[in-house]
């Protein structure tokens, strides 16, 4: 018995997919995946059309579905994050209907519950075997976690696996099992390894993130919430991976045994977790080789589900026992509302990922960020678009100055007399502004490009055309 | 943040279990489990009536239920085996209402699709966190795979997690994760861990168990599908063992590399895994300390669900690639219809269990059983009870005779020639016969205690009350 089926051609005509179906695709070959093109593609040449992709993320590897955009196979396009030109093409309107933008766990729970419902998912997989255990752990095109494909694997009315790395029956180590899997389609390249493993994990040398690192490890040495037991999730920005090391060291030398590291997984995690900083990393998508090799290699280092990292309707998940999380920012206002869907001028070029998730969960949600970027200020009286609500972020790390949101008088009392620079936040807001000036009002079209769903399933914010 | 619940009790409160709902339990602590009277008495403390219980089997240690059947706090069982003082009072007619009885397979597929709801899940395990991330691998209690669990937990409306192990968040090698979870309770001991491991898993020392051991070996490898590749199953009977142990001689031998083994996994499974006889087990549930051991430490062993095992209404299921499986029986008959819920007088004492998956899912289903036990004959004209249909019966083999089933001529031709005692059903049934006599027809009353579900959801027997 066998599902191996010789072509996506044949998968898809397999599967049943008509025009005006919903697709879905995972972003664990993040810039390097070759599936959601080649996808797509065929679906172009079986003359379907009006295809909604709901994916996990989109990337500037998948450009050409601007392509097919403008001739009809595609009409919606549903995520967590998206960069590059795609992301331009939609700010620009080419879309009739507007982008559904969730958070890393608001996707799975919509998926789970009904709300997002997916003909026919699409797999790609590192390694699998003949009747579709699958992982990514292994194999030329290895990513690590497939954390985001387990809600559509066992959600989707018909999933297919595609794999450029076939191996006998049964695959031990499976992350996705059999019994989700309806077909499986052997190509000669899922992906690029140099697009696999982001460029983007390394640390900081420039003087300004160090600085910013410094005053968050900081921050957190004195939160209140580093002791035993301590819990942690940074992102994969230079600075943010400078504070992860300068946390280490600060574990290290006050012999604190954290819990567990989390998210996105970096070296600079799997540093920590070998130090012992924690005795687990929870592991929703891997960053880098190291974190793919640890992940492979060591008991203490977990693949998870989306859900289990983040979803707002799971009975709990990861997120939910975070004691601090270190988030970056493209703007943030008065009121610490966060925003990284879109740059300054309103063009989208991210999402929550796991934003507002983490933020949400966590005791303390810290963003940092430079006070400055390209001449523009930081901080803005309101952001242009709303990725996490003030409420949930405790507190704004620059390298000029921190500020507490004051719903975290604790926080704020902690931190005083430690000799960081605590300040109001629009006393940091002036001193940016002092910097760059009045910054230009930025002028939107009328048409709403993208819609914003906050994690507990409601419209938090629009996101307008860029004219 | 914790679902921590100080006592059972409260846990059931906490539940909002009322009467006439159903609970559930796995069966992975065997006759050493503690868990389902604990709560069971507690329900009845707490004056609700009318419980259905759905447990994946009921062991001798669970016989305080009759008192509970007695009483009116539990009006129905359902279940995939019974064994013990629970099914002689079940055949004695103590029940209003028949036990369902489902395959191992058939029990997971019919909570996954709503047929069978499970209103409060009670999840026995060896290790846990507070968040009710949980594993059977670690512990003083530790029964190593979790399988029949999954669809319980991640099916009923509320799942208490049961614990005598509770350790730091997050445990990082968890089986069924947080997500599915309401409530975890601390207790001194969920288990005797003599019980746990089954004393059943030795090979036969017996003369006749070694012929049949040693037929059944002969049989595999002139079958034609002992080659590279080949997956194996096999229950925990001593002649079944002796069987496996005999094939991994034949498989060193003649440097056959096997694909997987699967079960309930025994010492001997896991020798055959270490002696490269398979590259997989795939288990589902360990009978002894080695299994438990081997899980643990071993990546080739691999914990399965039962659906993952055998659902058949799964898009697969290990049981559909499997070559070869040995499998008991208390009765055949003329048609190959195989017996293993009932003792030759009727009285339940068994169930299903994997039996009719694997049958099905197999090329090769064989039964082994002596051609007479207690001066009874193995063969009837017809079964008590057809637990699994004969037209997925390929062979018998008992000490005095192998019978190949007529729908299987393509085996029959194989084995010609071989040296193997190859005989007629009938001739069989006349040679058991002539050892024993003509058996007195069993007397049952009118009463039916029990229905068998087969795996595909229809009623394939029912079971009388004996009188």
């Amino acid at each position: 018995m066998s599902k191996l089926i010789n072509s996506i051609n044949e998968a898809i005509k397999q599967s049943g997919l008509k025009s005006g179906m919903t697709i879905s695709f995972h972003h664990h070959l993040r810039n390097g995946d070759f599936v959601m093109n080649a996808v797509v593609d065929e679906i172009a040449k079986l003359g379907i059309k009006d295809i909604t992709i709901n994916a996990s993320s989109f990337f500037d590897a998948h450009a050409p579905i601007i392509e097919h955009i403008k001739n009809g196979v595609v009409s919606g396009l549903e995520c967590s994050y998206m960069s590059g030109r795609i992301g331009v093409a939609v700010s620009s309107g080419i879309l009739d209907k507007p982008v559904i933008f969730r958070s890393h766990g608001g996707r799975p729970a919509d998926i789970i519950s009904g709300k997002s419902h997916i003909d026919v998912a699409f797999v790609a997989a590192p390694t699998a075997d003949k009747m579709g255990n699958c992982s990514g752990k292994y194999g030329p095109s290895a990513c690590g976690a497939l954390g985001y494909a387990f809600a559509d694997a066992m959600h989707a009315d018909h999933v297919v696996v595609i794999t450029d790395n076939l191996v006998p029956y049964p695959l031990s180590d499976f992350s996705i099992n059999e019994t989700y899997i309806d077909a499986v389609v052997k190509v000669d390249k899922i992906g690029d390894p140099a697009g696999i493993v982001s460029g983007t994990t390394k640390i900081t040398r420039d003087p300004v993130g160090l600085v910013m690192a410094d005053y968050a490890a900081q921050t957190i040495k004195h939160s209140g919430l580093l002791k035993d037991g301590f819990s942690f999730q940074t992102g994969a920005g230079g600075a943010s991976l400078a504070a992860a090391n300068y946390l280490k060291d600060i574990m290290l030398a006050e012999k604190i045994k954290g819990s567990y590291g989390m998210g996105g997984i970096t070296k600079y995690m799997v540093d920590m977790l070998v130090a012992g900083c924690f005795h687990t990393l929870i592991d929703v998508q891997c960053f880098d080789l190291d974190a793919v090799n640890s992940l492979r290699t060591n008991p203490g280092h977990r693949e998870v589900t989306a859900s289990h990292y983040a979803s707002p309707i799971a009975k709990s998940a990861a997120v939910d026992n975070l004691d601090v999380v270190i988030l970056g920012a493209t703007e943030i206002d008065l009121d610490f509302n966060v925003n990284v869907h879109t740059d300054s001028s309103g063009v989208i070029m991210g999402g929550s990922g796991g934003h507002n998730d983490t933020a949400a969960g966590s005791k303390i949600a810290m963003i940092i960020a430079p006070l400055v970027r390209a001449r523009l200020p930081l901080i803005s009286d309101k952001v242009l678009c709303v990725t996490t609500p003030g409420k949930t972020v405790d507190i704004l790390v620059t390298q000029r100055g921190i500020a507490v949101n004051p719903n975290r008088p604790e926080l704020l009392a902690n931190l005083k007399g430690t000799g960081l620079p605590i300040m109001d936040m629009r006393d940091l807001q002036k001193l940016a502004l002092g910097i760059t000036g009045t910054p230009k009002p930025i002028t939107r079209g009328k048409k709403v490009v993208a819609e914003v769903i906050y994690r507990d399933g409601t419209k938090i914010d629009e996101i307008m055309q860029v004219i």
